[in-house]
């Protein structure tokens, strides 16, 4: 299996993290956005990372290739197992994917690292503000209201919180924590999802290639 | 069951055909964008339709939804068998709710429909001509290279199909069609979806709707 696209993307790592929950082998591979070539292109045409492969399938979308491979190699579950379960999980997966990400990922993480490291272009500072003040917030008022005060989503750890903590990651290489003292149970669920054995050697990984940057 | 949305959105559409596929009763509420009751909200934070509500599982977006409608209610598939036309079939689905949408939705439905009926706004004529002359036709020619000369995506007709063809419907409404001599494939697809039964069915039901609005 090979998994296209930079680790530090949270589709990427989570992605990267189902497979790890699955022990399954894949090889990574760098691709960055803004360097596609027409064979990336053909795996993914959107031009998006994670692209995938497997067995002659090539997919991309980060939810589309984590289905796969739920159903493909199931003997390690990444999902709950009751059907509304599954779909309160893949909500949460969808709402981190869209609304959190546009706010930590092109509201923080693209301001204050991917501009000024990669494109050496200044970061809007009033647009982190305004994220970190205004947006943010309500955001994580609903998702106070969602986050278990101890253990995981649905049971074991899986898919649907690593969708959810990804981007906070991104936001917390900008210098952007969640308030423990307004945000209680959300603050100690990310640090709980960032202690798991397949997020620490993912991170650890993600913190090499970030230092040879 | 319960859907919540306007029938016009192909988001909406897709929900729908996927329930009468599976000859599952439901009614359908209408909301409209822009009309958000907080009531509306708690069953869908990002304000988006379709919402839907079935033995106390509140959730929304499209796909979510259908992915609950196929694990809970799987007599009647609207996804092939194999994990790897699966994924194919879900990325077919992501690519039309993503890209084929924000041109047929919002380069042509909303500015020649939406905008002018319900808004009373004029329509960006030159953001029309943009989107068909320019942006649209590298879609076609990428769709008329994946559907098939004949039949449907995946065997029977499914999901993956109504997620194709349901933005083209909507850009049939403000009298945008496939160009049968450039993309014949892909043309004559469109045709032979909308001739389905249930497209059939929520089709005359959505022109009344159309006719009263």
């Amino acid at each position: 299996m090979k998994v296209y696209g930079a680790r530090v993307s949270p589709f990427v790592r989570k992605v990267l993290t189902v497979l790890e929950l699955k022990a399954l082998p894949y090889e990574q591979i760098d691709v960055f956005p803004g360097m596609m070539t027409p064979d990336y292109l053909k795996l993914s045409p959107l031009g998006k990372i994670p692209a995938f492969e497997d067995e002659g399938l090539a997919v991309s979308d980060s939810t589309v290739i984590c289905e796969y491979l739920e159903e493909r190699y199931p003997t390690v579950a990444t999902l709950p197992t009751l059907p509304a379960d599954r779909a309160r999980a893949r909500w949460l997966e969808e709402y981190a994917d869209t609304k959190l990400m546009e706010l930590c990922g092109g509201g923080i993480f693209l301001e204050r690292v991917v501009k000024p490291l990669f494109f050496k272009q200044p970061t809007d500072e009033a647009k982190v503000e305004k994220t970190i003040n205004e947006l943010l917030p309500p955001v994580q008022d609903y998702l106070e209201t969602q986050v278990p005060k101890t253990g995981f989503l649905f049971g074991d750890f899986g898919r649907a919180d690593i969708s959810v903590v990804g981007p906070l990651i991104n936001a917390s290489y900008a210098h952007y924590q969640v308030d423990a003292t307004r945000w209680p149970t959300l603050a100690a669920y990310v640090e709980r999802v960032k202690q798991q054995p397949a997020v620490v050697k993912l991170l650890q990984i993600e913190a090499k290639a970030m230092g040879q940057g």
